[in-house]
């Protein structure tokens, strides 16, 4: 094994509250031939040590005065105020060439800031944030990134040998991902994002197959929120040259209370960059809730299917595909390149087909009709005669994507 | 840097549907100088490649016979039995040393399937699980263990630019952590547990500078039911040797339907293992839900505060309170080893105190009678005339604890 040149990961956290630790991640990286930045984003007591960037410059960064905020004594305004700071000086030292990597140890709220700035940075560059929540809601920490939550198993106040243990293997972790030669790959080929869920997975792989004999390189994201919040920041990165975006679920999440959402810019991504666009009606006919708990209340006598304890879809009805319709073509009227709405008139997923628990035409005919009504040209309508996951729908479609 | 002896990695995957996938990471894996060992968890095709452990003897490892699980075409069962087949096989392989670490990739029944295995392995084996769902609720994969959630951003269904170099962190997270020389720690001090929430904090760290000054090795654990649940493991482990208990609050969690429980055994391993337990009510005065929508329909009625948009707080009543005491004075009852509950009369937590939103003598009050009713010799029930983030309260706890 040849010697490598040190690498640079950036050490995020409270130096008042948490400066043994970071201490210890700190030499642990440093043992393994690799140097560390220090950023301090305790308000409370003193720091524990000098770090390369002090808290004061954290709150500098947001254009706030470190005594003031102290003095203050206001948790969210603090939270918010070295949230917006470490942010501002983790894209600069990104853009100095001075982060390889990023590493935070934290609680709730040291993580909660931590992984803002981490959120900045592009994907690819490791990024590991070890704290007591991992285990449970983390998309308000990771967003649609790769940031890697280490458990720390128990509370990070004062080292432990099962802490200490978590540390090791984190830092290890991060060192192991800095020594990694990622491959650039062939970037020759176009990319093109097909979206799916379980019920409508056959007509994606079919159009991943057609696309790829195409020669596009294809990536498959699964509109649960966080797929389809991954792929619009990906495509407004410029990494996607165009879009066969079947399965448009995440509107209705937008629309009925659902926490499946991938934000209310979805479908305007592409439109925005000017990529051309074949969109579908996939998953229209339901919306997909964190089990029954989470429907809300107006929707409990609706037609409602426990997929799992954990999961609960609803039939959307006429009124929900006819407003879904219409915020289809408001986005769609407003995109900057050629887009086609391709509907399969013989059911929008698995569940909604002749003889299936959600089948509807009435409910399917209500989004076609606005939906027609709606758009403007030069966006096209095609009804295709078929259901979703056939082979001619696809077929078609994405011949229709190809013109 | 010397050489290092090679390590070996199981990676679990389904090889008819994630076969390339599986085979990117094995070759990942191998340039860095470790070896593999495939384990086929599909159920559907035929595999692309031959694996070391095939499903056939995953199957079988679960008392099942692969080709009649795969005429049944039912999933539910297939992933049922290959969740117990690839446990069994991974126990099996870590205590034959065959296992220095463990990685899957894959969807939502793969990933299911291999982190079932994986939570059966010790903390500190390294174990990293590719998927797309790392981002949102993970604790169903994770439990109370250190499993890397690795998000693949793209679907895993065939290999581009994204997911790629999503495998190579991952393969460099995974290859790091085995390489990494955990720190055997002195294993001289006797470890005590104390358990908090925001709310009991300053107790528990009162707490933890006096254990410490007498010697001991204390652990912080969050109770937020993940947090309780790894308690409970390492105390079943015997990795703990006493536990300071003040935080209670998850069999409040476990009545009033509450996501974050720690599981229906909350409070029994010490019991169990006979170790010396003093217990408090902290965090008994209330009831954490995931947000407004969470709390249950019958209490929509309570107290309830909503600490952030995400976390709704409902002040537990006489009958909650005398519930909570019931079920405690039961476990603690079965306990083999010495038992105190240490009753701060001023207040159970931050909000339970004069002039705070949840202060109610007459439902603090409730636990306290029921709890002297149904706690059985030699259970002492101690109260202490403070509250129960007060120095007095915290020294005569530990005063207790230590006798």
């Amino acid at each position: 094994m040849e010697a490598r040149s040190p690498k640079t990961i950036v050490l995020i956290g409270t130096l008042d509250t948490k400066g043994d630790e970071v201490k210890y991640a700190r030499e642990r990286i440093e043992e393994r031939g690799h140097k560390t930045l220090v950023v301090d984003t305790g308000v409370l007591g003193q720091p524990s040590f000098e770090p390369e960037v002090s808290r004061e410059r954290v709150a500098q960064a947001a254009g706030a005065d470190l005594a003031t905020l102290m003095a203050q004594r206001d948790t969210s305004t603090a939270v918010r105020t070295m949230m917006a700071g470490t942010t501002e000086l983790v894209k600069q030292l990104y853009s100095e060439g001075r982060l390889d990597a990023i590493m935070s140890l934290g609680g709730g709220k040291g993580t909660a800031i931590a992984t803002a700035a981490m959120r900045e940075l592009p994907l690819g560059v490791p990024k590991v944030a070890v704290c007591t929540s991992a285990s449970g809601d983390t998309r308000r920490y990771m967003g649609s990134k790769d940031i890697i939550m280490f458990p720390s198993i128990t509370d990070i106040v004062g080292l432990n040998r099962v802490n200490r243990l978590m540390l090791d293997n984190a830092v290890g972790a991060i060192v192991g991902m800095v020594e990694t030669d990622v491959e650039e790959p062939a970037q020759d080929k176009p990319v093109a994002s097909v979206t799916a869920l379980g019920i409508t997975t056959p007509a994606a792989m079919k159009c991943k197959d057609r696309l790829e004999a195409q020669g596009y390189e294809v990536m498959v994201f699964h509109t649960t929120g966080v797929g389809g919040q991954a792929m619009e920041e990906l495509i407004a990165e410029g990494v996607i040259s165009g879009v066969m975006d079947l399965t448009t679920t995440e509107l209705m999440s937008e629309l009925l209370g659902s926490s499946f959402v991938a934000g209310p810019d979805r479908l305007e991504a592409a439109g925005r960059r000017g990529i051309p666009q074949l969109v579908g009606p996939g998953g229209l006919d339901m919306v997909a809730y964190a089990g029954r708990r989470a429907v809300p209340e107006e929707y409990t006598n609706r037609l409602l299917y426990d997929h799992t304890p954990a999961l609960t879809v609803m039939r959307t009805n006429v009124e929900d595909n006819a407003r879904a319709a219409g915020v289809m073509a408001e986005k769609l009227n407003c995109a900057k390149g050629p887009v086609t709405i391709a509907i399969p008139t013989k059911g929008f997923s698995a569940y909604d087909q002749e003889g299936e628990l959600f089948w509807d035409p009435e409910a399917d005919a209500a989004f076609v009709e606005t939906v027609r009504q709606q758009v403007r040209e030069p966006v096209q309508v095609v009804l295709v005669d078929a259901h979703i996951n056939d082979d001619h729908f696809v077929d078609r479609a994405v011949q229709l994507f190809l013109e």
